[in-house]
């Protein structure tokens, strides 16, 4: 792809965007605050820069005079890059260009972190729990009359050094005329034992050799979306992968209310149907767009939290949300795909990932085999970060976990104009720190019509770091702007007004949210505090960090620190895994040794329940600030603020 | 029970019996001939004795005059024994006793064995697969909030020393709510693995203290009859029993065709589903009889031969009947019983005996364990008698196996007058030695009907003893009885006349009839000598004999040996074992070793089929004479025949 720089002047900053991005959010890229309220679709016609040289596509509405449009301005947020430019940002004060780099630093997204086959190949664990084999067999007849499965069992041990077999019923119906339709020349299909020197189970026979065929499927049960992956487990890739809502959700947002629906007559039978139906349609897609039979899937393997597996397993889930919190099980046996109401072959075992606790759930697990944190050397910090929040620290030596509830908020959950990442959600802002007028950037660059959980974040960080909100999250009312106001006794600062939304409302974010927010983040950081205090560690031994969740992927991690969400650590050092039980279920599917390591991992794990531990409160009491009570926690943060005070005063 | 003693006179032959007996049965057993072609009605008049002493009731008929009463007549056949008795029997001619006396033998039957439960306890084999075990685990709390199966393996553990445990899913289904409804007081039912070290499977689990109720079912799933017993765990001890045609009947009498009608289409699912549903109606009658519910039924042991077994595991069956007899498998994985249909509780594990092979099935096997033919020193033959005929002969140390063909004659099948052992059949006889005259025994002492297995073995051993046929089965036409005659070009013997029957027709017995007994008896007996043979050993190595199916509980094994059907041997060292099938599904309910054990033993059972085995022919042609071609092999048949030829020269 056709790359290009951009450099904007007064700030002399410079960043590199592909052909055809959009300059507005090249600007916030490179850290440059452009006046922006509608969030991308020139209506305010506020975000106003001159062209200095090089060639932009748009950028001109009915809000830009010809005679402006002459002298070279364009609206950037409807403006796309076509090659190396130079613009200049007007600036209606006369300021210091250290102040203007002061306030705004290049936004810094977390590296991902994905999965690596070679490394998995190299180190002999690319051996899947399922492999074919392919037998030529001699036909019986008189002075060889073997039975059938001896006679496969034979050879298998013979021809493949197989041993201690075991053959399923389904494949005893199959094989006597499967073997004589072809010959006597076959493929079985073998289960590998969690043990050398266990078991090896056949679990299908197919006719001819179709050893070049076998595929898994991973799932991700989330609570609100499942994802599949239909994995070739010849080459190790990924053929095919959709998402989809999980149709529990008309049942209940979260796992407390489908919990609290399941307990009703009917509720649990109801719930794992319908989860079940997901996983169906999920399946459907994959085989239909790998074009496969499903009788080439041999496995499946699934992530999900504690309460999503006992929905689907038809278990109770009713004393998970009782204190004191005790699932069912935290490990399950393998269990055929079928008998779960999977649509797929009678063969086909469903491996469900073992738990820590009610709510350090197998798709916690999976996020940490997935990631490979179990086998690190550095101390990890794992986060994934959702309604439900899950903290994992530790290394290949130990582990500890814990999950905290941070409430809704990064979700966009209890914050007046909250939203998911959808279009039109504000993901990304800046502030001129003299004027605090907002530059918003939305998903899909449409007028907005909400916040979303990143945008979240960096507006409180911004706000925080410009003083426009104290380290309580209360706005200063010395500010002179008319976005800052008082609405039915709440104070609240105007993001975009009404008639630059797509809601017809002012869009606006109050001191409620904010301290929701703070809440979210405090539970969060204190209960990293509280498990590196349990291990008697502190924030500065962490050497890594992995995030993991739908959030994280776009999250600006230096206004994460500054709103004291997560340490303050070398954002080189934070890594994203995306959907890490995803991650997880696929890295079972590619290798049966995840197995037996994992029971070893859930052993280690060791589960704090933060509410019976006596630090947690005062941890995250000390957490409800901006960034922190002690300050001294964020080095970087509180220097920048000591400059920016120097150079105010 | 009162018994008395009962002489006859002149034979001077002592018998002794139940207080009731009937008096003709009496003289059967004592060896005494009494005309009697009626079967025991009173009809044909002719079984008249004088008692000289002591009392009976009844025996008086229209058919006995007022006088003859007076003088101390009566009807053998209609008088019941109440007294010790002294019986005269009228001799119409004058013959030397020594005479009487030669030609008939106290009937003697083949004790029967038991499984020897006190045995089995002494032996420390009384170890159901299936176990219970109480437990009384401490409540949840915040401190300790194990998951419930955590809890449950831990406290197995801890107060039971149980370990390797595997949680079955319908368990951990249940758990969360016994658990909690029962004050965390529960019962958890324990299946065993087959090798000690293996995983053991935690199957059920019960509210409260049930360890005092465990029950396994044993199934006989025969061709034509289906058995069933309900066992009681902790004692060992059968608490219902109950047998039924087997469903399948209405689709084919015998196994082949059976198979020929599952080759149909649907016709195996039809053969699947009416063979469940007898097992169902036994279940149900088991459960009813003895007032336990089926969440106490742990276990369901199955036997069964080849072609039964697929049809139940709905594997189709058309190698079976084909060269070269080829099963689908000879072992089967334990099943769960609700996959098979049955109507019992979801945790009941079903397990089937091995086969060897497509005709030494799962209930021969079952025979050798249930037997303990597999731990005995002695040389044994052991031989399951019926329409499919199955031999083994050996140790401890080694078992050879072989199917032989026998025909349905022993069932009654290609006689013309023959029948199953029901009411009306003639199960006993004897012949006068001068005139001819028979005395028949049937079941229930009513008019006969036809004739079944033992009554014809013992019909043509006698005729043959007394020179009435030769030793190819044909009539001495020398004799002067108006019942040696020839109908439609075949010889035939008159056993009743068709006033004295049930079925207003002559009851005989033709040449074709004894032809087919001839072949039956000489396969089987063939069958023996080729596997003595095979091993290098001969007739005069065997130690003892078990016999085994519905055949035999009744017949005279002298005059087995007679006609060759066995070899010639004390018959003390002949056991009658009975369903010899169930008593092994019996026996691995109630002993897991018997799991262990089972594989060794069907690995040393070598199979012989005796088609393919050369020398077979040649003993079956010199089988097809009475008793055999080479006398030699019955020395005290010969001696006997040489004794009678003597004195009637």
């Amino acid at each position: 792809m056709t790359k290009h720089s951009v450099l904007f002047l007064p700030h002399n900053k410079k960043v590199t965007v592909p052909h055809g991005h959009n300059l507005i959010r090249a600007a916030m890229e490179a850290g440059v605050h452009i006046n922006a309220s509608c969030g991308g679709e020139g209506v305010c016609g506020k975000c106003r820069v001159i062209i200095e040289d090089g060639t932009v596509e748009g950028g001109i509405s009915s809000k830009l005079k010809k005679a402006d449009q002459e002298k070279g301005y364009r609206q950037a947020c409807l403006a796309e890059v076509k090659s190396d430019l130079v613009i200049r940002v007007p600036i209606e004060s006369e300021i210091d260009a250290g102040v203007l780099n002061l306030h705004s630093t290049p936004r810094h997204t977390a590296e991902i972190q994905e999965m690596n086959l070679e490394e998995l190949k190299d180190q002999g664990l690319f051996m899947p729990p399922v492999e074919k084999k392919y037998l030529e067999l001699p036909e019986p007849n008189a002075q060889d009359n073997l039975p059938d499965v001896t006679r496969l069992v034979s050879y298998l041990q013979i021809k493949h050094d197989e041993h201690r077999l075991v053959v399923e019923m389904p494949v005893i119906r199959k094989l006597p005329d499967i073997l004589r339709k072809n010959d006597f020349k076959v493929t079985a299909t073998l289960a590998r034992p969690v043990q050398s020197g266990r078991k090896t189970n056949i679990i299908n026979i197919q006719p001819g050799d179709t050893t070049d065929r076998n595929y898994a499927i991973a799932l991700d049960i989330g609570t609100t979306t499942i994802y599949a992956q239909l994995i070739d487990l010849i080459t190790g890739k990924v053929t095919a992968q959709f998402g989809e809502y999980n149709g529990q959700i008309s049942y209940g947002e979260d796992v407390i209310s489908r919990i609290v629906f399941a307990e009703k007559a009917g509720g649990l039978e109801k719930l794992s149907k319908v989860v079940v139906e997901t996983i169906n349609k999920l399946i459907g897609k994959l085989v239909k767009r790998a074009k496969i039979d499903i009788d080439e899937i041999s496995s499946v393997t699934l992530a999900g939290n504690t309460t999503m597996f006992q929905l689907l397993l038809k278990i109770n889930p009713r004393y998970i949300r009782r204190s004191p919190y005790v699932p069912a099980s935290t490990l399950y046996p393998p269990i055929k795909a079928v008998d779960l109401g999977m649509e797929l072959g009678d063969h086909t075992t469903a491996l469900l990932y073992p738990a820590v606790s009610s709510y350090v759930g197998g798709d916690i697990v999976a996020g940490v085999m997935g990631s490979g944190m179990y086998r690190t050397e550095k101390l990890t910090l794992f986060m994934d970060i959702g309604t439900n929040a899950e903290i994992v620290i530790g290394n290949k030596d130990w582990l500890a976990c814990a999950a905290c509830s941070a409430g809704p908020a990064f979700e966009g959950g209890g914050i007046e104009f909250g939203m998911r990442a959808a279009k039109g959600a504000i993901e990304d802002f800046s502030m001129d720190p003299f004027t605090f007028e907002p530059m918003n950037i939305t998903v899909g660059n449409v007028r907005p019509k909400g916040i979303c959980g990143s945008g979240l974040i960096t507006i409180a960080a911004v706000m925080f770091e410009l003083g426009v909100i104290d380290n309580r999250g209360k706005f200063n009312l010395d500010l002179s702007t008319p976005r800052i106001r008082k609405t039915d006794g709440i104070f609240e600062y105007v993001l975009a007004w009404k008639e630059e939304t797509q809601i017809d409302r002012d869009i606006v974010l109050t001191e409620p949210d904010l301290d929701n927010l703070i809440r979210a983040k405090g539970a969060l950081y204190s209960g990293c505090m509280t498990l590196l205090e349990e291990v008697g560690l502190g924030v500065n031994d962490i050497e890594q960090i992995f995030l993991a969740g739908g959030f994280g992927s776009y999250v600006d991690l230096e206004k994460a620190m500054v709103i004291g969400l997560l340490p303050e650590i070398d954002p080189d050092k934070v890594r994203y895994i995306g959907n890490g039980s995803l991650m997880g279920a696929k890295m079972s599917a590619l290798t049966n040794r995840i197995r037996k390591d994992v029971v070893d991992v859930t052993k280690r794990m060791t589960n704090f329940e933060l509410s019976e531990t006596a630090s947690f409160m005062d941890n995250y009491v000390a957490a409800l600030f901006l960034p922190h009570t002690d300050i001294d926690q964020f080095p970087k943060l509180k220097a920048r603020l000591k400059a920016r005070k120097a150079l105010r005063s």
